[in-house]
């Protein structure tokens, strides 16, 4: 079955279609968007081995002219070198105004790609092929895109819409158990801040969900498209209500940043992140205990991370303060009052934090 | 007296203010938008010196934390390591989603800068005060922002409208002759393609603005503004309209970039490159010799270069192939079938833009 949710945005309107072996059909809806005869596939090594036969196969049979543009794995992709790689590429392929570039595979490779279409020739089509959970539920829609700074992750980027989503669920079969599970915190994001009965479809469903039973994961990563979809629709710059998806991101960005991008998968951050911001909630009387338990609860079934190692707290706090979705100097914090519910809290105060960072240090409970 | 000019574009409208002494109301301006209380004015040693403290002064009485960022002067300004030292300074100056960069010279120093306020966080705040000829009656206006790629310039860039344009004509003084008039080949450039009317006023007061009479030059830039301004509210995104002001750019490009962007100012490669449109436009049957007659003899009173050196064609064909308006391999060329109208042509001859080329290497007549 195939699912098409519509994104929109006025004249920036575009489709996510969410389906099995949807990754064969990119040229022939290509073609259908009137574009220009080049396209440049981005997209790393180990994901052009898996998938990228298939994806260049469809654009040539639909008659387009494709230029392979090779970056590093991950986080790495998301460097400035990279883009100033990326844009030569482009320009030796002749790619111009009516071309279009595509990224397949996660959510670095299309943050990276979609920087990339925003500023060649000021702004470019762009087509997302996520081939990750995180990026096929979250990362690939909504026309974020950036590169990370060496002190501040995504610090340099644009808003840009792409001009197609093609999610294939098929693909996560080839995911590693922890790329999988990474993918999976966004999903339950998605039920804590938006949807009570999503959520609770994820708690009936932790055995299909870690089988990765295809149409289980089919509904799911459906269900997350169409939340992550309306809150675009209603923010797209983020003035204040796209804020909300940044549950658990506040405090993950800042566990990236002090553990220097190396010891979690970006998942995985904001799934400790999400337990602090619960926690935070808790304890700033916002929500109640049974709120925060589910979180950790769900969390916890589905093999993600809700506990910290020893880390440097004060280093924590200072990069929450260069977070970038700070207003003249104040952080905001999204909290959940009830599960599908959300609040946004600019005056927590340090000690706050500090109390929850250590809670979680040593495994304290949220009551 | 002072004019003020709206370029209306919905949510991201702004003013233009164009008044002898109007950048010492920067602060205040400002301050109406309702902004955050951090800004950077960024601008190259030169310009600094003559006009920064009295922007700097305006700013700081209304209440502001300034930084200031110096850049190189002239088009090396336009580099990705600028940019990249750029985005260090604001981070390091804890600018925020709801500070402002401000751009304070010429065209280069705004494009520079509003491609760094373009994609820092995705977008913040961005204030023109341009302090060129050229910039004042173009660059600032309109939202264009980038920068140069060793082999094409501006191809990475964003669209990025200001929130304000100053605009003090009282600063033209301070300018050398040779930046005077390499600014007013956009004022020409406006008269060609737009207004006949605006065309003869300049051709009846070649004195009065040689002589950089204030009343005359007040009353021609705050013309040339309502042109670029009507022209950017009806085409944004230069999907069409907004390439008529690329009028002897595709040529003028071209030029500087076989010449290493050292042997002209932009302005004066541009109006040897509608020199050459005109004549271009004659050859093709769409304009008559008079028109071209006209436009040569206002550019040379203009003290503006009408004529090439011996440069190599094939080179300079080859640039205008890379230009970056090309869709799907096609160059459009901007043609003025009579002075105020244009005529976008896609399938130009090679031949008849290598006829021209040596026509003006050679010094020979348009008819």
């Amino acid at each position: 079955m195939t699912h098409e949710i519509t994104v929109h945005l006025g004249p920036r309107s575009y489709p996510i279609v969410v389906g099995v072996g949807v990754l064969a059909s990119v040229g022939a809806r290509l073609r259908a968007l009137d574009v220009g005869s080049r396209v440049a596939l981005v997209a790393d090594p180990a994901v052009r081995r898996l998938h990228g036969a298939r994806v260049a196969d469809s654009l040539r049979a639909a008659g387009f002219t494709l230029s392979e543009i090779s970056v590093p794995e991950g986080e790495s992709a998301k460097a400035l070198a990279v883009a100033e790689r990326c844009w030569d590429a482009l320009l030796g392929a002749g790619i111009d105004r009516t071309s279009t570039v595509l990224a397949l595979g996660g959510g670095a490779v299309g943050d990276l790609a979609g920087f990339v279409a925003a500023t060649y020739m000021r702004g470019i089509n762009f087509v997302q092929l996520p081939t990750t959970m995180l990026a096929q539920v979250d990362a690939s829609i909504g026309g974020k895109t950036g590169i990370d700074h060496p002190r501040a992750k995504n610090l340099i980027g644009a808003f840009h819409q792409p001009r197609l989503v093609l999610v294939d669920p098929g693909v996560v079969a080839t995911l590693s158990d922890r790329e999988f599970r990474s993918g999976l915190a966004e999903v339950v994001k998605h039920g804590i801040v938006a949807d009570e009965a999503y959520f609770a479809d994820i708690e009936r469903h932790v055995g299909e969900v870690l089988a990765r039973d295809v149409p289980t994961l089919e509904r799911l990563i459906a269900g997350s498209c169409r939340i992550k979809a309306s809150v675009v629709e209603r923010d797209e710059q983020e003035a204040e209500l796209r804020a909300v998806l940044n549950y658990g991101h506040t405090i993950g960005h800042a566990l990236e940043a002090v553990t220097g991008y190396a010891r979690w998968a970006h998942g995985e951050a904001v799934s400790v992140g999400m337990v602090a911001a619960a926690r935070l909630a808790h304890r700033l009387g916002v929500a109640g205990a049974e709120t925060v338990k589910r979180q950790e609860h769900l969390l916890e079934a589905l093999g993600l991370p809700v506990r910290l190692p020893p880390l440097d707290h004060a280093a924590i706090l200072a990069a929450i303060g260069r977070d970038k979705k700070s207003r003249d100097g104040k952080v905001p914090f999204v909290l959940a009052p009830r599960l599908g519910q959300f609040r946004l809290v600019f005056d927590v105060p340090a000690d706050a934090v500090l109390g929850v960072l250590a809670e979680l240090t040593t495994g304290g409970n949220a009551a």
